[in-house]
């Protein structure tokens, strides 16, 4: 391994040349206008593959963006790793925010700011680093590598997901490498575990056929607002706890273990709080806002509108009202049986004075791997060789949906291995990504190349 | 009498062309660009008030739109009554949905459709109309009268307050007879003796001070739409109830009697809900929709918003939501006062993890009259007389502000002649007005100039 870590510290300004390039490229996959960047992308990462030494690469046409997918099967016997990653990027407005052009990457410090940067181009380019790496120093690799690159991520992962299923046999893996994810704090060895599930839900509510005169009808009929308030009332205790029947009965229990792991953390729940701008934080009780976030199920309006929104007043009693309600999901809960459980007790609870139409609107399964499993041990030593400390173990508030497909299609270990931060404006302006993070990502994604390979 | 009437039937022809020269001008009091058309219909509403008689006529510059006032007042000893109405009109828009030209009046069997017909040009010429037959017939007046009608209706009416506190002496009047509401139904002479207030407010929940990603932070923060929602659905109980403390002090409670009249008004529940869409009616427990609607109060969210509310689905965890909250109010309430008591409601029920800002946007006072008293009498005599049916007294949902600044201001009795109908589409596509209930009305306005003379 020394002569490895010798070669990408030898290197790391090349590296970072070849990745401001990367950054360059506009590639945001929900824009059309965007479609010529979008095959560039595809096309540079392929040529980054092939010239790291990874010898059959392949740009894969889909009914979306393209798939760039490499394999080096040169260590017959030993475990595959299967390298997984996204060239798109989110949109970068609001644009008027960004304090350097989005797609003129800066380094300033030790940050490099530009779309993109964390989330995904800078960590998934780590592992094409890493590779090429071994192939320089050694001339080959100690076990056997398949990537697979999407352009897809931000918009929903669609063409990759037929994909998998369609060649599970190629991708065949012992474990998916991911670095998607975010470190538990900078400079803090991160593995993430658990991911929650989703199941977003519509649910509209309406009344009379058209908007009435809340002077004239006021009194007379339901309004769907106010029921619309008083069901969604009626979906949380003043605990925390769901409602809604048989909700918590597939949740898996935290454990003793996982509770203790946790307050090892440090974490400040005043620091955090703080930063949101929040008197004080809120949840389920009895348990941490760790805990909450992350190994417990939740409910959340993401979106509410009926009547008259606009400034002053409209004396309107609303035709209808909706909705926007999502779950967080925690193992073993199955989105589909939420979904339905969700429908029941909507149309219980519902006044046979209005009428209400209720949408599964999009549903992922949440994720959890023992930390015990070898490969997720390997990953663990990976990352504290290369950090020089210990690692910890955490769980994601937030959904993958494409992990539980790899996980389920390929029948192959999860590892989210993120070397980002929450604090580096994904999705937002000004995104950055910590260069220091970037090295130590090269080097624990080598380590653990090699450790699996042993 | 009788030759003023047969004045009416003769020339009610020339009527419906001068009432329609009067719709063809798009005096829309909102919008800038009609500003010139406003001028027109007050000059309109000035040059017919002259020729009918009124010996003095002026239009009176204000700092918003015109007011036209004109007096007669030949009949020294004899009582004085106000004409009050309105020749500003709402906009059009949607415009798609008119079947003929808002502006371009249509007589389809005995409707009269155009912007404004019932509200409330059409109605307001009436009583134009109803002094130009005395004039023409007999020369002069039974009794005093003036006319102030205004430009603002529909935007406040704010210069017609104004002027009514700076000339309160000037306008001194035993009673305001204003049509600017609805018959009870077709064909039966009504007269409504009390409107409703208003107390409208606006809520907003505040909590992180940015929109949080739902996955990440779900279960850490307050969610400030469910938080808005649990607080609505705490404004009234399972019975109706409003539940703000102190809300039903000042309510003047439904008599026997008024219970007993509204109960013998031809009133189906049914074919009410059917019309609306509904399958069953809801509100207060313990009253009838015609009591919960005009002698209950009542509190309605007339809009809502928060978080994401475009199609599909958005993982958001919003910083804020805001509802616009209405109540409607019964003698002897006063919008201040419960402004003050809902303001300190909600407050209350705030929980610490949120903030919130509540704004007063709009009050206005409840009104109620006698139904007894000599000129609310004489008027039912006269709408009796001109339709051949007894009168019928209801109160109305909705609140005419002005209504009570005129009993307040003037100390004169205001009188409520409507002869619109609710179904007219006032304020919508197609709005429309009874030309049977136009000549009815003619004859209902000089039939009270005369009973209220003796």
């Amino acid at each position: 391994m020394k002569e490895i870590l010798q070669y990408i510290d030898q290197n790391i300004g090349g590296y970072i040349e070849e990745l401001k390039e990367f950054l360059r490229i506009p590639s945001i996959s929900t824009l059309s206008e965007n479609q010529k960047d979008i095959n560039r992308a595809a096309e540079f990462v392929a040529s980054k593959l092939k010239s790291a030494g990874m010898n059959h690469v392949e740009v894969i046409k889909t009914e979306g963006h393209p798939l760039v997918y490499a394999e080096w099967l040169g260590a017959p016997g030993k475990p595959t790793v299967l390298i997984y990653g996204h060239y798109d990027v989110q949109p970068v407005d609001p644009i008027e925010l960004w304090n350097t052009p989005p797609f003129e990457p800066t380094i300033i410090g030790d940050k490099i700011f530009a779309r993109g940067a964390t989330d995904d181009k800078g960590q998934m380019y780590m592992h094409v680093k890493s590779v090429e790496a071994f192939f320089k120093s050694t001339g080959s690799l100690p076990l056997n590598v398949k990537f697979l690159i999407e352009g897809e991520e931000e918009i929903g992962s669609s063409s990759l997901s037929s994909f998998l299923k369609q060649n599970a046999d190629r991708l065949k893996c012992d474990a998916v490498l991911i670095s998607d994810t975010s470190l538990f704090a900078k400079g803090v060895p991160t593995l993430t575990y658990g991911l929650r599930g989703l199941a977003y839900m519509e649910l509209e509510v309406v009344g009379p056929n058209r908007d009435l005169h809340s002077g004239t009808f006021g009194g007379a009929v339901a309004n769907p607002i106010n029921i619309l308030a008083s069901m969604i009332s009626k979906m949380i205790d003043k605990n925390g706890k769901i409602l809604i029947p048989g909700f918590y009965q597939d949740v898996l229990k935290l454990s003793a273990e996982e509770r203790k792991n946790f307050k090892l953390l440090k974490f400040s729940e005043k620091t955090y709080a703080k930063e949101l701008g929040v008197k004080e934080l809120s949840g389920e009780k009895g348990y941490s806002t760790l805990e909450r976030t992350w190994v417990r199920p939740t409910l959340d309006c993401n979106g509410i509108i009926g009547g008259f929104t606009e400034k002053g007043a409209k004396t309107v009693l609303p035709s209808k009202a909706t909705a926007k309600i999502s779950m967080r999901l925690v193992p073993y809960q199955d989105p589909e049986k939420i979904a339905r459980l969700f429908t029941k007790f909507v149309k219980k609870i519902a006044p046979k004075s209005v009428k209400i139409n209720v949408t599964s609107l999009h549903g992922g399964s949440p994720f959890v791997a023992p930390i015990t499993h070898p490969i997720t041990k390997a990953a663990a030593r990976a990352m504290e060789k290369s950090f020089g400390k210990k690692c910890v173990f955490m769980r994601e508030g937030g959904s993958i949906p494409i992990v539980v497909e790899f996980e389920k299609i390929l029948k192959a270990t999860p590892v989210l291995m993120g070397l980002g931060l929450n604090s580096e404006n994904l999705h937002s302006p000004n995104e950055h990504f910590d260069l220091n993070h970037f090295q130590l990502g090269i080097k624990s994604s080598a380590y653990f190349l090699s450790e699996l390979a042993e």
